[in-house]
């Protein structure tokens, strides 16, 4: 396990919270060291990873110190839990969101969509053109269930970067993270069975448990430190519980990255209820820090945790590739992917496993955390002057999504004639809940490299959020 | 309507069941417009598809005549109505079939795999190359749930050549036929539910039909007029059948094409009893004969049909590029595909709408179906040849898979370790039933071009037969 990601979460949370005025001396190394009981290394890799997250500055022969810079906006703040599982509410916003992708005119902050134009997935698209020439019979073919082997083996070594150890024997290439996830909901649960989930959450998968007839508890998530395990651990001692799922690093919409300890926690829970955990790694290759931090599973020795993951944030999502690890699930899992759309198809595949074995995807991921980080960081600036005052902003670690919440009288859903007129695309806070939670919130996307348009549009946003709080000035619904 | 392709189903199947001997005079052009009150077009019409499916010869100045060399076997037999829907038979078998494919040295003849080492499949790869390596950005994103447009539109000019008319927007882009079927019925059947399906059926099919724990009830079918629609009614009549799947084209395994008026008897029986029909058309493109037959869908005017395909077996697999018509139930199509794997990769889409846009469609269609055909002959002959006496071959009358009844005790399941040491692929008789029928039957592939090992495997399964047959001379089991 690595000691320093839990300090520098301790830290950073301490950092974030306020704790030190901006611009203030943090504790020196041999401060540290004594408090936590770890050596003098472990701490100066935790101050370098707080770094790299831009939560301290070094300076030389002086010590560690907070940024000048450093946001002083409010993080969003937890929900409270709910007293019981809820149904799920319709998908009509999320259609509109899928929809909303095609007018190419538009400034598209809602989708969960990558930088696919970066020149570091130049090799990618040579594999691609070259697998379609010259190896053609073979990717023409079916193929094993499985997925192509060359790529499982790349993912079997992708994994121990992730802190586990795994067969290309026990992984499932999948039609994107989405078939896996549906594929381990399918696997662990049936109609009228409740899944634990973290909220806010990803919508795909909340539309996945829609779609299966089946409730969620809605775990409320603090932007730093992840689900409440507090929370967790009422609703799994009160209700018939089959399932969590949530996405512990870089988790979309938030961007928090659970802190070794909590991690830990929450498989202690998972083993006490004897629950199994649908972990969503999608982001994980993007977490800011380097080394990245490692997944749920590293921790699992049972077969506990399905872990499911795609390239479709890392590399490009239209390569619809996917996979699952499904531990002691295997059997089930497989019989669910073969019956819901055969196997994968293999031209990607192959090329892919070219693009990693050829040693190209640590260079492309390095430039993508730079500009991942680098855009949060702008745009975290835009929000603040532009939005109105009282706007909370999230703090991500790793991905391309920030969380915004303004004040409860601002419904987001208002500004939707308006966003539409000025060709600007949002995520409203509402799909990111089960329920109808969230109406003050929306998700922005930084991901496509920005151009004057993106600060034009957030300035829009900004404008049409006081338009609307100015109409309503006495309304608090939240 | 094509009253030329009912008349040469109806006069077909008469030449086929040995109403004429070999060599003998069929009805004149002149009595058989007469007799069915059709023009003289017509029946000239019906005799020349006659005589693309090998069933009659044209002599000149004299008329038409059974051809000499018509196949003196026996067709399979129609199995006998069960008397109640049954739960669905283990995947155990399906999964070795599926795993056997890896080795590259067996004689693959188990497998529904068309050929792909074609040549009029070349322009195909070149779009693939230069989709990856030119339009890569595109292809890269996450494209309309619906699938990529170019694509729908190419679908909806193919709709018109299989008698029916359909917009781009009817139409959804699923990963592979598989996915598409699955969509369709999870879309129309909760657990418990019966539907009802042609006997012997596709066994990916069947695997769908399990995992979503539905009962199946299995319709007889004719290896020429395709399901019995006496033993539909009657299953209609006593059971809360919640659909009908069957693959009225050229069918897999039996290969027959329904006869105009059956289809038509069909769909009012579903009218009647308002039940949907999920109808799988696959092979509907590799009917031997040209133009090709309808599809039920060309008879719907309500929407009932939901339309699966795939390119899977006229193009290739690898692309696993499919496609719906859900008719009235598009929307819960879309959502469940929605959930389940998100879009389907668009760059394979890219690329097969340019080769169908290219004009290589029908080209590379009019090789594969001589091909096909010609093969069917000629491994039919191998058949008589090498396998035991009271064989009974399928005259199928498009795809490539010739159906194989055995007497009784002929358990084709002892092949197996036989087969396994010979390197030789079949796919036995029981996946083909949900009930643990058709013990004494097999389906052989005759996709790939022939080679002198081709000739040698049905050799080798001829003596190997007669090896179990002589084994068991008094074991009547079926």
């Amino acid at each position: 396990m690595s000691r320093y990601l839990d300090l520098a979460n301790a830290l950073g949370s301490r950092i974030e919270q306020g704790a030190y005025n901006s611009g203030a001396r943090l504790p020196s190394v041999r401060e540290l060291s004594t408090e936590y009981r770890v050596s003098l290394t472990t701490v100066q890799q935790a101050y370098r990873w707080l770094e790299v997250a831009g939560l301290a500055q070094a300076r030389p022969r002086s010590g560690w110190y907070v940024p000048a810079t450093l946001r002083p906006s409010a993080l969003p703040s937890m929900v409270s839990p709910d007293p019981r599982p809820v149904d799920l509410s319709e998908w009509g916003q999320v259609q509109d969101l899928l929809e909303l992708e095609s007018a190419s005119e538009t400034v598209q902050l809602g989708r969960g969509m990558p930088d696919v134009e970066t020149p570091s997935l130049r090799p990618l698209q040579i594999a691609l053109a070259r697998e379609g020439r010259h190896a053609g019979i073979p990717s023409l073919h079916y193929n094993d269930i499985q997925g192509v082997r060359a790529l499982r083996e790349e993912l079997a070594r992708l994994a121990v970067e992730a802190g586990y150890r795994l067969s290309p024997d026990a992984l499932i290439v999948t039609t994107g993270c989405q078939e896996a996830l549906s594929c381990a909901v399918r696997a662990l649960c049936a109609p009228g069975d409740i899944v634990a989930i973290a909220s806010p959450s990803y919508h795909g998968m909340m539309q996945i448990l829609k779609e299966n007839g089946l409730q969620v508890f809605e775990i409320p998530s603090d932007p730093i430190q992840g689900i409440s395990l507090e929370a967790l651990e009422l609703a799994l001692e009160q209700w018939p519980v089959k399932a969590i799922q949530l996405i512990p690093n870089a988790s979309n919409p938030l961007g928090y990255i659970m802190p070794e300890h909590r991690k830990l926690k929450l498989l202690q829970l998972a083993q006490r209820f004897d629950i199994p955990i649908i972990e969503d790694d999608i982001y994980g290759d993007l977490a800011y820090c380097w080394p990245r931090p490692h997944a749920l599973k590293a921790l699992d020795h049972e077969g506990r945790v399905l872990l499911c993951s795609s390239f479709s944030k890392t590399l490009a999502p239209g390569l619809r590739i996917g996979w699952i690890a499904p531990g002691r699930y295997f059997d089930k899992v497989l019989r669910i992917k073969f019956t819901s759309s055969g196997p994968t198809a293999p031209l990607p595949q192959i090329a892919v496993a070219k693009f990693l074995g050829g040693g190209h995807y640590p260079v492309h991921l390095r430039r993508m955390r730079r500009q991942y980080q680098r855009q949060r960081d702008i745009m975290s600036e835009w929000v603040r002057r532009y939005f109105p005052s009282g706007t909370r902003i999230s703090h991500p670690q790793g991905g391309f999504t920030l969380w915004i919440e303004l004040p409860d009288a601002c419904d987001t859903l208002a500004l939707d004639p308006m966003l539409r007129e000025h060709s600007i695309a949002i995520a409203y806070g509402t799909i990111f809940s089960a329920s109808g939670k969230y109406r003050n919130c929306m998700r922005l996307s930084h991901a496509s490299a920005f151009s004057s348009r993106t600060e034009w549009a957030i300035q829009q946003i900004g404008t049409m959020l006081r338009t609307i709080m100015l109409a309503n000035p006495e309304d608090h619904h939240a």
